[in-house]
């Protein structure tokens, strides 16, 4: 365990041509002038671009296709060693060569969402009306802008249906949003650990790390990079928020408990006496190291705005009626985040507009890290829904 | 609802003479150089006060005596207008005539802890020493400190035992520790909301609250009354933090869900759209109003370092062995900070020890927070145990 304070750390700065060049390894589309995205906001936002990653080979029919979708603070780095932080990918459990997402068998697309900060364009991108980085003055957006800019992705990859989509978490709500928007362009999906809409409790986390990241000085209404600094130690305290809801009470014991950081007796000072602040600490300042405080403001936004059922004079099952996507559907015991109980309301939601859909409750203490986190059972039942789901599609299964 | 952001506020200052010329209203008792009070980090304080307020009369063989300790952020000002907010005092549900600690029957004790700032020495008076303000060279205390020091208040009013202590949340540790270090001084024991030590998540709240203090740079290394700063800003994302755990996910849904603020469609902006996002601001603002940063980083402290069993081989029941002190414990079904199952171990643990305890697990959808709020069933069984106690004692009881 290492103790490490709150420090102030280099972050990835856009240069003066968008901060694509920090990803040399991702593929980006480009969308023009011609090509606008329209926000729910009402703005068209041109130009702009998706940042991403593809994995294995696009078959002849395109019809292996997976578009995995990454959470609040992930990115398109889903099974290579992240460029940033030189670690693995963040869901190399679930994507790699006969893993449940197969990379021998389909085609796996993963894209930095709209308003990221890992080359698609966000906050921390240059206006092209201004010549300056956008900081606040870019538009709010919403799951379903994020979703939209994906399938103009798709249709550049000249990809009519995806055989799957695949998220968790934000990633999760996603993957529900594309069901909802384009039916016939999802074959299946399989959506873990989200929900159709933010509680309340939701809502109030987010926006203690937005008012964190606002009330740091350093912050400067957003125009840090203009400024030449940057509020690390808001946006450290808002990722030590964000992080403990990730963990179960139960995880939290398990890994830490009342341990004290090399020592027996306490300090009486405030010094990282417990194992668990170290853990935190450190969680707050790697965090700032690879992500733009702007991003996080706009995508927990995006998250705390959506409500798929809104758009449905608040029928759930109105979004999804009659729907041929095959669903799977996971949620994790402990997870007081995203609460198993919620899932069931979309399973429920789903079974009342005559949609296939499967529904799986893992049991774990891990809280709603879990669906990162080495599961066998979660990645068991995955790779299950896949093989099923590529057996109907007529695309090779695993032990056939 | 008010719509409020977090803004630079007055606050509470200590003057020359010590900060107890803010609060006329209270009682002070002095204790000088010698009658220093040994802290458990090895340091004698002296001099120091203690601010407290009585309400009710002391009989004539002073056997009708309570103390009612507060939590993290109450104060002396149990059930009277508070003067700094001018609100009703904190716990007037249960402390007033008719009242379950009847302020007819009983004479009624509350001090603001060691380490407070309305009125008791804390970080905010002034070091003898040096002729100025203690900031963080203050020496870190802890629960059985605040406890020692009420022992001597007790002292000086001539009180030999409490008929009854009495507390909620940290209100309810000094409650145990008192029937743990004076359990010859503790004729009963009310203990509500609160366990004898903090769970992981417990410390990790904390430390986020700490940490977004001291991320505020006008916190000024705990020096900000004399560089004429305050962490407002820091303090009060720390309130947020804090508030949220107060709350249940059932009572934020019930209160707020995902209702607008003054309007139907969101402003896609990070104004406070979401009733919720104005609720949490508010908290954050009006607390800094009131309460002392330093302060708040040494009671978190205090709570986090608390475990009673740790004093006694990690064998709880040790720490309670044969007492004669009457117990009740109360918890509630959707407090999430003290989950209902700690009580329950602190009451098997009772068991264990051979004392006489009662129990009540009150359901409610609250959350930790019930404790200060109108729940019927919470104040009916509190009255219950101590006419029950009264009794025994050869007190006057309701009804008789």
């Amino acid at each position: 365990m290492v103790n490490v304070e709150l420090v102030k750390s280099p972050v990835v700065r856009p240069d003066e041509r968008g901060h694509e060049a920090d990803h040399p390894t991702s593929l980006v589309a480009a969308f023009g002038m011609d090509q606008p995205l329209r926000l729910d906001c009402g703005i068209d936002l041109a130009p702009f671009q998706i940042a991403y990653q593809t994995y294995g080979t696009l078959n002849a029919d395109k019809s292996n296709a997976i578009l995995v979708c990454h959470a609040l603070t992930g990115d398109q780095h889903v099974a290579n060693i992240n460029p940033i932080t030189g670690k693995p990918g963040w869901w190399q459990t679930l994507v790699g060569p006969g893993k449940a997402l197969d990379t021998e068998r389909y085609f796996i697309i993963s894209s930095n969402v709209l308003g990221g900060c890992m080359g698609s364009t966000g906050p921390a991108s240059t206006n092209p009306a201004t010549g300056k980085i956008w900081g606040l003055d870019f538009p709010v957006i919403t799951i379903p802008d994020m979703v939209r800019a994906q399938a103009m992705l798709i249709d550049s990859l000249g990809i009519g249906q995806l055989f799957c989509v695949v998220g968790g978490s934000m990633g999760g709500m996603q993957t529900l949003q594309w069901t909802a928007a384009y039916p016939e362009r999802v074959f299946s999906a399989l959506a873990v650990a989200c929900s159709t809409r933010h509680s309340a409790q939701n809502i109030a986390f987010h926006e203690l790390g937005r008012q964190a990241v606002m009330a740091d000085p350093d912050w400067r209404g957003g125009r840090y990079f203009e400024e030449g600094t940057h509020p690390h130690r808001g946006l450290g305290v808002a990722r030590m928020a964000a992080h403990i809801t990730y963990l179960s009470d139960a995880a939290l014991h398990r890994k830490f408990g009342r341990r004290m950081q090399d020592r027996e007796l306490p300090t009486f000072s405030f010094d990282a006496d417990f194992q668990v602040e170290s853990y935190l600490r450190y969680q707050g300042s790697s965090f700032v190291e690879r992500f733009d405080a702007n991003s996080y403001l706009y995508l927990t936004r995006a998250m705390d705005y959506f409500d798929i059922a809104a758009d449905h004079n608040g029928k759930l099952a109105e979004a999804f009626r009659d729907t041929q996507t095959r669903f799977c559907l996971m949620s994790f015991t402990s997870d007081w985040l995203f609460p198993t109980a919620e899932s069931r309301d979309v399973v429920h939601a789903l079974n009342a507009g005559g949609v296939r859909v499967s529904f799986a409750e893992i049991e774990t203490d891990k809280g709603h890290d879990a669906f990162l986190l080495d599961v066998p059972e979660f990645l068991d039942i995955a790779g299950a829904f896949l093989n099923s789901a590529a057996s109907v599609r007529g695309l090779p299964v695993t032990g056939a």
